[in-house]
């Protein structure tokens, strides 16, 4: 049977990283390649007891229809969170419960792209934002991510040029770079936006997960009302549930409403109910200091491992939180090439490719931290260099461009 | 500030059931306006119990990142059911769990329809399907809904015309006339639709909940590669946790699941395994023997109810399952104007006009029996009786057309 699809389908192949992963899921293999948060993390028994108390006293409503915009406590804490975290007022109103922070990228591409509207995002950007705008068939726009942020010059000729309808980025623990914007950048990146009005979407899935340096101004602060936020439990509770938010002005969260009506009605009320109890009875800064610090000692762990065992050649950026390391080999050299050789040796790493819209990127490698043990993480980091010294001995000049 | 959006957002007003259901929800209503099941018949101690264990005893795998796809058991679950209670062989890989059957509307208008595709659609439609539909801006076309089901003459003319991605319909106790297509007629559309090999959307939200008639074949027995069904855990185990299904040949359900990647990654796990672990736990069968009886009684209630108070010339349907009893008034009569007198005596109706994407319908209603108690639904059509009785009574010409 021959079927006729919409011309979006030819745009969106089955995810790079899901058939790399298939690849990755043997016990035996030590997995950098994947993006899970560390399951010993989760506060397990805390949410079987919450689960249990929210059906049998929230009863009915805990599993009736409810509002599309969400659970009124869930999006009174996000607000308070707001402010407490990063001194910024939001009303609850301004406050959409999604499926996960991924849904609300679907809902802003639905919301904002035409087919042919210019997007843009920076190079290398978060894979899954890039999935989920491609459906609505945009083209791209990349600024290069700089070690402070995306690069103002290009965001200004890209601006100037292709005035997309948003621009999308990561300004804490960037996925995939592990790269954190600087104060002055943000700034820069602020204004820069504010002299063309155009949206910022503020992907802030890893801000609850600084582990050093000081808090950052989100954009959000600097130009609330150009300013979309996305947030998510799925790194301070459990990603299972599906948990996220959108945080817009009013005018822009009511045309997420509406779209996320049409698209599922609303979010798992008793999912939201959950979380909402469990924030409300247990002690959530400790909990997620818990997580912080355990992610910070997996970090360092790694980056010691990289410096003992990569070849010299091979640059790392050094994240300030979130749940990444992004690695950049000599010129020449493929990640490819290197995700073929390591998963030889039972180690899996994801080759950086799929980050870039526009072709390049062949060199760079995401490493992930979270769900890995110390104990892997060395031995993993160990194997993965003397690949790499084999590597780079091996084939010193041929592969140069 | 001023934001641009898609084109998509001026053909999605907010939703008019919405806004209707907003006036109707203080507790003094008696509203038939809203398409709530009974509460009082949800499992909520059996699912407080079951939510506790699958979270204690299957620990961060309930908590984690899943699979696209869906719980396998669950799926599996569901392929039993086909089989069971429609004799069809449906394999688990041919099943892509949603967040309620809404998000399959979604997920299939974004895997089929272009900007300016057809799409067909039964007159009346689901408003649900048309909100989700419009997103992707298709033009509707439209297929008058008889008594035994889609004008088949109607359909043919549609598809030879108009050449739609797919003919969307609810063969079972549909929302909103509660009309069940007859045998013949549904030989009939399949015959058509092969015929032209186009592809049919199955929506059988209802089907568990026939409480009257013989069990029809389903148009996915009929012609399998060519219909694509939804279904939903919300009307027999609760729509809070938004858990519902796509059914669909593997090519189709590929680009289902590669779209649901991009759109949410995955349904909430900790959900479906409640489901999944409730399903095994519990006599199925007899909770939904239960609610099926329930929804008889209320449908029966309001019939005798409808008999006794309407006055002559306002035509009803009478459902074999489902929620919903379609009410036509007299011509020339209008059903925002019932409203209008009806909320006065504290009773809500809705008018049908959203189900009908190209006009018409002015003169019908839609009114729901599950959400209501008998006592409620005696009194509720008692004073709409009295409310039409003096409206078809103070103006008898005027309102002709």
């Amino acid at each position: 049977m021959q079927y006729t699809f919409a011309s979006r389908m030819e745009n969106t192949p089955r995810s790079f990283i899901r058939e790399i992963l298939k690849v990755t899921q043997k016990p035996e293999i030590i997995s950098f390649a994947g993006g899970l948060p560390n399951p010993e993390l989760f506060p397990v028994q805390e949410l079987a007891a919450t689960a249990e108390k929210v059906i049998a006293e929230e009863g009915t409503a805990a599993l009736q229809y409810a509002t599309t915009e969400g659970h009124p406590p869930l999006r009174q804490w996000i607000a308070d969170r707001y402010k407490k975290r990063l001194g910024i007022e939001i009303s609850p109103n301004e406050i959409l419960i999604t499926n996960g922070s991924q849904q609300c990228l679907d809902l802003i591409g639905k919301i904002f792209i035409n087919k042919g509207s210019n997007v843009a995002i920076e190079r290398p950007g978060y894979l899954g934002a890039i999935q989920a705008f491609s459906m609505y068939e945009p083209n791209f726009s990349t600024i290069s991510l700089t070690s402070e942020g995306p690069d103002i010059n290009e965001l200004e000729r890209v601006l100037t040029r292709d005035k997309p309808c948003f621009f999308y980025g990561v300004p804490n623990s960037q996925n995939p770079s592990g790269i954190t914007w600087s104060r002055e950048n943000r700034k820069a990146v602020a204004e820069t936006l504010e002299r063309f009005s155009t949206i910022f979407v503020e992907d802030d899935a890893y801000g609850e997960l600084k582990f050093r340096g000081k808090q950052m101004p989100s954009i959000k602060e600097l130009i609330p009302d150009l300013t979309v936020m996305t947030g998510s439990f799925s790194k301070i509770i459990a990603p299972g549930m599906r948990m996220g938010w959108i945080c817009a002005p009013k005018q822009i969260l009511e045309q997420a409403v509406t779209v996320k009506q049409g698209t599922d009605l609303h979010s798992n009320i008793l999912s939201q109910r959950i979380i909402s109890r469990f924030l409300a009875d247990f002690p959530v800064d400790a909990h997620i200091s818990r997580i912080s610090e355990a992610y910070s000692n997996q970090c360092d762990c790694m980056l010691s491992a990289i410096k003992a065992e990569f070849p010299e050649g091979v640059t790392c950026t050094r994240p300030d939180g979130g749940m990444f390391i992004w690695a950049t080999l000599p010129e020449g050299y493929s990640s490819m090439e290197l995700f073929e050789r390591a998963i030889k040796q039972d180690v899996a790493i994801l080759p950086g490719i799929p980050f870039y819209t526009d072709g390049g990127g062949l060199d760079t490698v995401r490493l992930n931290f979270s769900n890995s043990t110390p104990e892997r993480i060395e031995e993993g980091i160990y194997r993965l260099g003397q690949v790499l010294k084999e590597y780079l001995k091996e084939t010193p000049n041929h592969h140069a461009a």
